[in-house]
């Protein structure tokens, strides 16, 4: 999608940020670099952006200025040094950090005169400006429609909802995701090497295919949890831990079950609880509680 | 792929085993059926089967016999009230166990003068004679060539070696992988419904593309617990573990961290080990070792 040329600053030009910068630039937008360490610039301004000489004067160029620095007090201490010279501006902040945090830089910058999105970057550097790169965005309706158009430029952008945490804790979901799905990758690997069969050929032709297709799956278990109605529709959480084939093979073939006993114990649990007829999906509710209210 | 008519036995028709014995058919193999409680073989019969009265008319009606039981005990039984009218035949056994009951049956089938090929059904009834539907196989090569054109028919066959173990031993592991990859997802469901956010839109927009995004990474990690060179190309796994945000934000969410903490103390431990500098993919070194051996 293509949209009318922006003025945009980028203040923090590590590796995220650089390919941020760059990506805004080869979408055709007005570009303007800072980093705390001067020479970073030199690429993006190689490539055509204006170098600034404060994140000050970087804001005063652009209508939008994305944050990318390290942390939120990196973050903070940029915004409280181009202070007022924000307002009426649009502050993206794609720094990693807590939605505790983002919530207190949304408070600040508003009380500056300008509007706050937070954004949760759901990609590694080579991955911007590539079709699978993903930006989880929080913060006001308006500001989101208003600049969405170039926030298309690095990558697919989400806006999640009002509450600037929830792209912070979205971000922390996905990458929880992740990591299951890693330990899950680790004790399949620790169990095909155990009997000498090689994890690479294993990963690629089987395992990638296989979560891919029981990925299928998720939606309808995702419904469940949202509806709180867990009737079974394929085998039941009982099934799933009438015997413990995965612990046992790993024990007999000296591999430890650390990763994947927790998950057999919350499903005995979810047993316990009453939930043994019922969709695994009902052990969500032996992890913590639906809310209503905002992140945390 | 097409493949010359054969005559195909199935032994158990449970959920999996009326699948399997409709997809010979709908390939075009003559197909005869039994199984203990009769009247589960009127519907094969019905769509074009034959009904044996016993495990032995139905083996030797075949050249390849498909066991299709609850357990190894079940499959143990009908193999021994076959018993030698199975000689010359190949007895396929997709029942689900361990690699050691394999290992067991196999000996018994051989000493009855039959091949023996055990698979792993890597698909529920539904996906049988679908696209995504795998099945592994280990036993005899010769076995498995001769049959493989006919094994089509219900899913994908990939064979993975002659240790007759290696089939249930690789369907664990993948079940393993599987498992992570939930409570991966349940852990980012408790993180997101706990925000007010709706699961079901998470899951399908955000969870899954992310996840068969940064699935591409698996083969990498995978190469790398081959070759044991866990040189990191990305991130290191001292960066993994150099703070705690999902740990920090589920708590603050009042989300347990049961499911991914094992995760994150088992990369600290990585990173003890003296594998900070490295790739993520060396805590596999912390769950088992290597062997050359069979699967035990
Ligand atoms: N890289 C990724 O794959 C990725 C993906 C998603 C999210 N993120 C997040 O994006 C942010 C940036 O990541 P990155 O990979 O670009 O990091 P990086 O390459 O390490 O760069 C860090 C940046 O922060 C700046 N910085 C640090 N402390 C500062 C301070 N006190 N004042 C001003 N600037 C300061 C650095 O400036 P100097 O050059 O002067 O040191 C540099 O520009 C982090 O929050 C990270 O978690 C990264
Ligand atoms: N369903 C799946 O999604 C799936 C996927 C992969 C692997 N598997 C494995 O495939 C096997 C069969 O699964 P299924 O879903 O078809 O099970 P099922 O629907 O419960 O059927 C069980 C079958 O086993 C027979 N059986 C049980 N005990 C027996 C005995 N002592 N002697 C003779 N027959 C006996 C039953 O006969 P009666 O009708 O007389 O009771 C029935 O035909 C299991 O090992 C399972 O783990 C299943």
């Amino acid at each position: 999608m293509s949209t009318a040329p922006a003025s945009v600053a980028v203040l923090g030009l590590g590796s995220l940020g650089t390919a941020l910068a760059d990506a805004f630039l080869a979408a055709g937008h007005r570009v303007t670099v800072w980093n705390r360490t001067a020479a970073k610039a030199d690429g993006p301004v190689a490539r055509g952006a204006a170098r600034a000489a404060s994140p000050g004067d970087a804001a005063e160029a652009a209508g939008l200025i994305v944050v990318c620095v390290l942390d939120y007090r990196a973050a903070t201490l940029l915004v409280e040094e181009a202070g007022p010279r924000l307002k009426g501006r649009t502050v993206v902040n794609v720094t990693n950090g807590s939605p505790g945090e983002a919530r207190v830089l949304a408070e600040r910058v508003a009380a500056l005169g300008a509007e706050y999105l937070d954004g949760g970057v759901m990609a590694v550097p080579a991955m911007i400006g590539g079709p699978e790169a993903l930006v989880l965005y929080s913060g006001p309706e308006e500001a989101f429609a208003r600049w969405s158009g170039v926030l298309e430029a690095p990558a697919r952008p989400v806006h999640l909802g009002t509450d600037p945490g929830l792209a912070p804790l979205a971000d922390l979901a996905l990458l929880s995701g992740m990591y299951g799905m890693f330990g899950g990758f680790f004790q399949a690997a620790a169990l095909v090497r155990s009997a000498g069969l090689p994890v690479a050929g294993f990963t690629e032709d089987l395992l990638l295919p296989w979560l891919r297709a029981i990925g299928g799956i998720l939606p309808g278990m995702a419904a469940k949890v949202d509806s709180g109605d867990y009737s079974a529709t394929g085998s039941t959480l009982a099934m799933q831990v009438s015997h413990d084939s995965i612990g046992d093979v790993s024990r007999a073939q000296g591999v430890s079950t650390e990763l994947f006993a927790p998950v057999f114990e919350l499903m005995r649990r979810g047993v316990a609880a009453g939930y043994g007829d019922g969709d695994m999906a009902a052990v969500v509710e032996l992890l913590g509680r639906r809310s209503a209210s905002r992140a945390g």
